[in-house]
């Protein structure tokens, strides 16, 4: 639960938590507070965390967390430290939470904060094309370009050596050095997440941010989601062919190289030196491994080992495809 | 044939349209008037319809229009007191009347009757980004966000609460309460329907506009096409990912979520509570019913009925498909 | 290896070539100069041209190039007139020359001589929307219209009767007459061609252009890559719907239908009167023939004989897949 760039408006009271999840209890400790929302392995005392499901059970014994939001039936799992906050929908519950610390990760609405660069530090430092807008929390390196048009948003922070075409939109991103982003983009909004209700969507919090490492190369017209409770990353010297789809909590490794319109489904892990040809998809919380060759079209609903190549939908060792697709 | 937004150049003689379709007749009526094209069965008195296939005979009997595009060998299945203009091709016929009554409908060159937001009528009223630009016969209801460099064409209706973001490009489109349109967005434009032509291929006029429901939200670089002759609509509470395109007269349900890079052909009808996985495809005029969950990459080519799980390219029953697929 | 706009920045010594190569060599012309770089067909006298593979062998024993990057197995089958120069990787070293005599053609960093359009020769002769850019090099026909925020960066020649919608970015184009862009497509920029190497990516120049012929449509939101050694070329009235991705070097014919979210991967030819359906996708280095009909979500691997029509993943007879998967 790495928070780069919002606003933890935190410490809270205990009370006020209550009060957000409509809650009304005895509990002793109303006035105690707590000054973040973490996952049950990072979080510290005087933190709160969440558990969901018996699958985290050894992590929960272990938890330095001070206060846990839990169900009726998981409480007594908990580590004797951290004090059950029990609810019926543990997800939603933190949801809630999440957004009591972090209000501003929520609402992705245009960002009205945004100066013309030149009204900013970065006039003679960057080159600038025309009508770039440029947010609060900003910060750009040297030998960087920033094409017509583009938008940085707030909270993005852009290293050396930078090329940035035009038309983009960019967010809660952090680009680090020799990147390379082609035009139309749109990076770091919040990804697809929220809880549906007949009334009216949950969406939940993203926290999470954009991480771009160094050498990277993102196409034109592709889009990059920022993480909800992680960041999403793009490893170093990664290149992205057009209009890709990645989103939230996606990690890419190193020296992967990805073509034109492949989507990537939330919080799937790539390794290093992975290649994915056009159009493939690969669906949510799967670990494809290093040196993965995923061929064109290919549909992944598994996990794929290192060293793999596969085709077909659902993706299966290349050789056993195309031999039963002659 | 509903006509929300786009002008009715009629009535229009019988001569006028004898003359456009080329036709040298000496039908003793040609001074008579036609207020409006519509379908067989929604035309009334003094209108023209379009007649064209025998699976339309029942309605033909019916109709009340005044005058009927068709062809010699359906002339006789109209009503009596409908008046045949018969003709080769009444698709393509049709299509030149509809663009004599609607000449709007067939042209999306870009708006050049945009005016800055400061320049309108909404200046106090929306909180605008910056080169935000709005065309004529637009409406803009309470506590909207408009986000830079967004485009509202003419012909758009924008209800309260609604949240545009930047780079969006808006026309022929009715978007009711509590919107959320990210950015990067192209709706209301017309759909990819035309008649080829080695010469020159003849685009038929799409006089529907696009509904967006109250609740929805429409993800970043989608492209919803405006409907031909009846309206393109997203219902309520439905939920669109990035990189959709949603083709001309597809209606969606409510409450229904449509994950990345899926794509929706020409005049599907999708139902309430349908899930569809990222980069699933449905081709077009299909029935999709209720409660449908359609798995991440499927290909759908056939009507699904209601409550049913589907995988696979085409689409079958997703335990079969995983069985199969092991 | 047409080269339509991009400077040439030749002669160019042998001496100046084996510097960029990092080769030490004793050659007795290092003063002799080369002109420009061609393939092995193409190439005339003071031309240097490249050969790194036996299946160009009897192209090579012909070709009337004076130099040529090639290896130390191959030098030999050169034609007597042509003097090797051996190098280990001949498409690297190929490159690097490549890029020695157009270095405008490997960056495709934002165009930064662009000028406002009113500031332009064009003012009164073309309808411009707000904010639209206009580049060095750039021609414009008679009776176009450029919409809003579009870009048309340097080296653009637009034809008669043009229309181009709002949020474009064109660069290194040749767009011919009646010829009708949408809104957010990116044209003319880089494909998605390098040399992977764990450092940092090399890419290699992209000399080409993008030819658009007369009557043709490009829907929203599409992205057309201009090619390496050749162009990237959409035929006569071929319509392009919407996200539609169309990598470096793809020539797709006449009077050709290609539906929304479809991907064509590099250097494939398409034929005349071909459609495809939505979402399909075809491989790299193919030869679809004419009047071929390829369905949705088709991912076509071969190549595809004239008149067939195919379906599926890999993509078959389309009637032997159907009844396949009744």
């Amino acid at each position: 639960m790495k928070n780069f760039f919002f606003k933890n408006y935190g410490p809270i009271t205990i009370s006020d938590i209550l009060n957000t999840l409509n809650i009304d209890s005895k509990i002793p400790y109303l006035n105690q507070k707590v000054t973040d929302i973490k996952d049950l392995f990072t979080s510290n005392k005087n933190e709160i965390s969440f558990f969901h499901s018996k699958k985290y059970k050894e992590i929960a014994k272990k938890t330095k967390a001070s206060f846990c939001i839990t169900t009726e039936n998981l409480k007594n799992e908990l580590n004797e430290n951290c004090k059950p906050i029990v609810v019926k929908n543990v997800l939603v519950s933190t949801s809630l939470v999440t957004e009591k610390f972090y209000p501003d990760s929520i609402n992705d609405d245009f960002d009205d904060t945004v100066n013309e660069s030149n009204d900013t530090e970065f006039k003679d430092k960057v080159k600038f094309g025309k009508n770039v807008l440029i947010g609060k929390n900003v910060t750009i390196g040297h030998n960087c370009l920033i094409g017509h048009n583009t938008i940085i948003e707030k909270n993005v922070c852009i290293g050396n050596n930078c090329s940035i075409g035009s038309n983009n939109i960019i967010r809660n991103t952090f680009v680090k050095n020799n990147v390379k982003i082609l035009d139309k983009c749109i990076i770091g909004k919040h990804g697809f997440g929220f809880f549906p209700s007949e009334s009216k969507n949950l969406r939940y919090p993203h926290i999470g941010i954009v991480i771009i490492e160094d050498n990277c190369e993102i196409g034109s017209g592709s889009t990059i989601d920022r993480g909800s409770m992680s960041n999403t990353v793009i490893g170093k010297n990664t290149f992205l062919d057009n209009q890709i789809h990645v989103a939230h909590n996606v990690k890419i490794g190193q020296n992967s190289i990805i073509a034109g319109q492949v989507g990537i489904a939330g919080s799937s892990i790539i390794g290093n030196n992975v290649k994915i040809g056009g159009q493939a998809g690969i669906s949510g919380h799967l670990n494809i491994g290093n040196n993965v060759e995923i061929a064109g079209g290919t549909g992944v609903i598994k996990n794929i080992a290192d060293n793999s190549k596969v085709m077909g939908y659902p993706a299966k060792n290349i050789r056993e495809f195309l031999k039963e697709n002659k």
